[in-house]
């Protein structure tokens, strides 16, 4: 099980903490995450699925490994710039949106696209297709079942 | 001036029509048009252009260049599939969004996220930063004021 | 009928030349030229191309059109750095390189996977399956006997 | 310390077992594998990798995970097609390419191009700025000592 977190490389506290229970949930369910790489939501994830023994991705828009946060384990770098968030969405089997701004929003519309589960805490909530939730909790739980575990 | 068109790769007449008039009138404030290259809006677009003497431009998802609707001048055949929505959005000055799904959300969300002027005709209508209008007269229009033409 | 020219962004001054005199013959065939958009061999591609007459498209690494040379008439800006090499392989029917270090040997790495033919001047002469001629002109008659025309 | 190895998807047993060493000796020294995730060079690295308790990634050209081949703990699915090779390039500290033809070449290119060590085994033996070895052993020991570990 594969699941990308997505959301704004910078972030406040609250968002901060969902998205660091959202990356524990998917660490404690057995799913590798994948997320941009970056700070913010990216990095909150990435913090909780580490810190719960999970395995970590970042898709990386730069050539640097260095852009990756500490709690990457294996930084892709694409050198795509934008365009390695359809990556992120394309090797999800679900995604999980917490907040987040036009990135996301470009992340969340192509995995509606190629028909991937998409949920979303806090973030656009006027999108057809995007099963919004208020909790972590309720976000994996979505996503087991809409992905049939 | 090098605008983009998007939308579906099939709609209905009234939306063809619409996309149709918005090439026309790009090709005539000596625009190149750049779309997709498939059928749908795209086509209608580019029709518009060609006939009203304008240059087109294909972005292809796939590798052939068969795959280009017959109005397209310049056939680029990406085989990068969804993520040749990104060379759209960065290709343009501004962007055209006629009708369209979730494809057509992702090149409006990377475009609002590189700062490109975006346009909407009976289009997402609840995405902050898309200046909706009425009619191609005033989407060609906006594009111009937008880009200080 | 799309012909790609490839080679270094810098050359000296018999490079230049040759790159030019392939892209007037190409646009003198009613080619569509593509190159990388930038400098040297590019520059000088698509100014042969230009000044007989033909239409010039730069497949630009980065975001600014602003970067293209001034002989191109289509900058599309990808923003995928070297990925865009592999947009300009696909796009043609055939390509020409001019001299050329690793970026064009990635090129003709990707052409010569599609199929395509790529024919080349003083560049690399030890990879099987590159024609290689020492002239503009034996450049042209190959790709139009390599492509049927 | 990520490694690229790179080669055919379809290979005899010799290279099989050379690539197989490669990736063993990889995930001996604490490296992350990268390959393209299909079969020959890129299952044997990835099988050899896995049995000696190495993580492996697989940047694959299509849509679907179930490409990967069965080693793989981490399959990315780009859907770039041969852009893809952009990005294992990209993602590795250093790459061994182990025999492989032009989609080998291009990987090689590009990795040359961004300045990254590139170890080859029986692979193409005349492209400047490959260090050619003649065992797995050898490779190993030259990624070390040109990546400073």
């Amino acid at each position: 099980m594969i699941i990308s977190v997505i959301g704004n490389s910078s972030c406040d506290k609250d968002i901060y903490k969902i998205a660091e229970e959202v990356g524990k949930l998917i660490a404690e369910k057995g799913g590798v995450l994948i997320t941009g790489g970056l700070g913010g939501v990216m990095e909150a994830a990435s913090k909780g699925a580490k810190e719960a023994g999970g395995t970590t991705v970042g898709i990386l828009p730069d050539f640097s490994k260095e852009d990756a946060n500490r709690y990457v384990d294996i930084p892709i770098t694409t050198g795509l710039s934008h365009a390695r968030n359809v990556i992120i969405a394309r090797s999800a089997d679900a995604l999980i949106a917490v907040s987040g701004g036009y990135g996301t929003l470009s992340e969340i519309a192509i995995a509606l696209k190629l028909g991937k589960p998409v949920i979303g805490i806090k973030t656009w909530d006027n999108i057809e297709g995007i099963v919004n939730v208020n909790s972590p909790d309720k976000a994996i739980e979505k996503v087991l079942e809409l992905i049939g575990r």
